[in-house]
């Protein structure tokens, strides 16, 4: 019993050392191979295959197209592409919240549009306020607080507000195959970046749960912000003037202010994401520049060329002539959103 | 014979099962604890003291003032703080010498000032022409060509040129002592950043071989860029004209636009980086400032409230009275640059 008692810690000790050499076995080697338990959501079919080919290719030692892991830079438009935009960008529902929300400390909104239109509901006027309207209600509705105040808000929003046609949180209406797409490529070494049109600070918030990608991975369209040193209190103000319009060929120069080099890897589904494509797969070795396409009128949206949100025009027909991977919606996406069972 | 035969590739798979799990310990556990190994440029002294004091109370499970990794943001100043930065700002010496390198494609710099100046090598007219003129030659010598381009030419300067005083290439006059810092906080757990006045473009090329530093955590002045689509290459051209100030007050608020977290420790040495001190300083909870004090005459310089390169004078006062911690160069430092023999 003693001679037992002396090898307990040693065995003990040996279960656990097989344990580690196990994690890091499984940590280490199992992901590089590519299993049937991979994109679960993804029908076989050519994105998927696509996918897979490219990601292969620039991963496994010894490929021609061989990238190390630290030049592994993947770009994601986000609305449209990680989540829906339908009826409307989620951001101008948001925006149009708070406009509700803070129009009780606002009396002069009820007599000035577009706020006036917002409050009574007057789509008409409010189509006719036209984007620059929008960007009234955005900028009044973004800036003059701090960023901490900012962010604060739109965690309240999303806590609490439900879409419109689903009943789900907004950041339950996030594509379940592109949350697995970026698992897949994290995995494999992959940084994954969203390069958006939203504002910056709208996103930061929620990234990290929605999509495993902390704020500093998190690129947009950016308000101007001051810092301010009052009383021995120092805050960051945000500024009703737009600094940055992350959209069209605002993309790639993002991506370079922000990343300093060229991603190997572009999803985005709009004609605002031509120029990051292009950007992306114009890049000397093997590149991947890929669209989500919306055809599932059932279970999502069908738009394309029409649309007043995410129009998809231009980018349809390079990629088309490029051969770059257009995920049809209906036919490769087993499943659409995270809240649906998989 | 043969059953050994058999048992050998068993045998090799457990050694290598023990060299894995002896590298997860390794790796794992030993750089939690802090050794005498670490940071052996530092003498035992105050700096050095807050420094492990820090890093231990924000990374040790338990501490009341853990912060969890993935919020162990880190930003340092690189002139005069990861580099040298006299006589004057290396990128001012290398704006120089591409003025005379590019001097015979420009015969109208031969009468036109600033640059008539920086040719015949007429202190006095140079100095004369002052910040506007100094701008007009960093404009000159960064702008107008491809990000690609300008990222060449600072590859090849940097290769070519050598510092007049100590006849070093440039990225050997980079600090010992914060290289191990920077190592030593990432071993740890911390993302480490640059936050600079330099050009952005201008650093990129170099600071993951010099300082571990990839390019996507550079943070620096911005020219702004154009994307450029002809004949099917696309490009992103550099134009002269500035698109952000990366100092004094714009360096929190580059921090926000970039990282989108508030630092937990910043380093820096002149009234540049006092606003991003107070604003990492400022933060709830546990955090570092530092400042790097230029003391020591002979194996570096010694410069503070009077210098035109790197003036530290309000963010001395205030590093004094708030506490933050000074590194005397000449006491704490036991090795400058990487140059030296450790």
């Amino acid at each position: 019993m003693r001679r037992f008692n002396e090898l307990e810690p040693m065995r003990r000790w040996l279960a656990w050392m097989w344990l580690c050499a196990l994690c890091l076995l499984a940590g280490c080697a199992a992901p590089q191979s590519q299993t049937r338990a991979d994109l679960p959501s993804w029908a076989d079919g050519p994105s998927r295959s696509a996918i897979v080919d490219f990601v292969d290719a620039v991963t496994r030692p010894g490929s021609p197209d061989f990238v190390a892991p630290d030049a592994r830079i993947a770009v994601f438009d986000n609305d449209g592409t990680l989540w829906s935009e339908q009826p409307m960008y989620f951001e101008l529902l948001f925006a149009l919240d708070e406009v509700r929300a803070q129009a009780p400390s606002h009396p002069e909104w009820n007599r000035q549009q577009p706020f006036k239109a917002v409050l009574e509901g007057d789509h008409a006027a409010l189509a006719k306020s036209g984007e620059r309207g929008m960007m009234e209600i955005v900028a009044a509705t973004h800036t003059g607080m701090t960023v901490d105040q900012f962010t604060q808000r739109v965690g309240n929003w999303l806590r609490a507000a439900r879409h419109p046609r689903t009943g789900e949180p907004y950041t339950s209406m996030t594509y379940a195959p592109m949350r697995e797409l970026l698992d897949y490529l994290r995995t494999r070494g992959f940084k994954t970046y969203i390069v958006s049109g939203g504002e910056v600070e709208f996103m930061r918030p929620w990234t990290q749960a929605a999509y495993g990608i902390p704020p500093e991975q998190v690129i947009g369209t950016g308000f101007t912000t001051e810092f301010q040193a009052e009383g021995g209190a120092f805050q960051l103000m945000r500024q009703p003037k737009l600094e940055f319009n992350d959209d069209g060929p605002g993309k790639p120069v993002a991506i370079q202010r922000y990343i300093g080099r060229r991603p190997i890897l572009a999803f985005g589904n709009s004609d605002g994401d031509l120029q990051m494509l292009q950007w992306t797969a114009a890049g000397p070795g093997r590149r991947f520049a890929g669209l989500v396409h919306h055809t599932d009128a059932r279970r999502e949206w069908a738009y394309d060329r029409n649309s007043s949100f995410g129009r998809l025009d231009k980018a349809l027909d390079e990629a088309r002539g490029k051969g770059w991977t257009i995920v049809d919606m209906e036919k490769e996406w087993k499943r659409i959103y995270v809240f649906e069972k998989p």
